[in-house]
């Protein structure tokens, strides 16, 4: 176990309500053949982006789930920083996502399962974390971490 | 002088003419009171994408000249993957248009002025070659430098 994967009893009912948002956009994502990741970015209590991946739809390399969640948080509150909010996101950020995490401001990031091949919040690279590029970025995983490496497991058992 | 800066004899033709409407890209961006960082796409001899930096207009953190150039490329010619394309951009790209630029499996950047700031072709960080991202980002710097730098700093003067 990656030592960024927390027990359950770390997260409380607001975090897997969220939670459950993003697995839901994941699932869409999977039906219209996209890379089942979802994301859900949360100010307070409220929603005020949630997309899943639509790379391949929008022939758009930035298209990765947490960006479009990213994005549309800040089309929504009117600024392009988003220091008080938290990013629920399915799988372990890549480090474009980090990266645009790190550019929003994001307050926290709250992952589910952990992704050996690009992490960039420490299983591959620990991006979340390189001082060298200013205030590090929170982030807790290992939310829900089961059904969405499901939902990835069977999406790409399917396309072999 | 950084060792990412190049002598000015390495840049052809094209380079100066693919750098000079990213450096007009730049103004234009200045004009709107955006930092000013221009960035053009190209595939073959042709532009396929050029902006320059909208993130205060559009509210929106990933709004750099770079990303909004790559996403313009990738929309016109439908494919998320850039891999024949070069990438001019005016100042040294940042964390996330270099993980960005990744993404899009970009061929080339080619950028201008260095940014001792939050550069990540090797002024702050080198994520460009970071082998554990996969193949490494090819780059060459310094195209242009002069007058990429004194546009950033006459519009940093300005604002003070």
């Amino acid at each position: 176990m990656l030592r960024t994967m927390l027990p359950d009893w770390v997260f409380d009912d607001g975090d897997r309500r969220f939670m459950a948002l993003a697995l839901a956009e994941a699932e869409a994502a999977a039906l219209r053949d996209e890379v089942p990741v979802g994301a859900v970015v949360v100010a307070g209590e409220r929603v005020v982006g949630r997309a899943g991946n639509r790379r391949r739809e929008l022939s758009d390399p930035s298209a990765h789930a947490e960006v479009l969640a990213l994005r549309g948080a800040a089309a929504e509150l009117g600024d392009f920083r988003l220091s008080g909010c938290t990013l629920y996101v399915t799988l372990e950020p890549c480090a474009m996502c980090v990266t645009t995490c790190r550019q929003a401001r994001i307050g926290l990031v709250v992952w589910g399962a952990p992704d050996p091949k690009a992490g960039a919040c420490g299983s591959v690279v620990d991006l979340a974390g390189e001082p060298r590029l200013g205030p590090a970025l929170a982030h807790r995983g290992g939310l829900e971490a089961e059904p969405a490496r499901r939902l990835l497991e069977s999406f790409f058992a399917k396309r072999r």
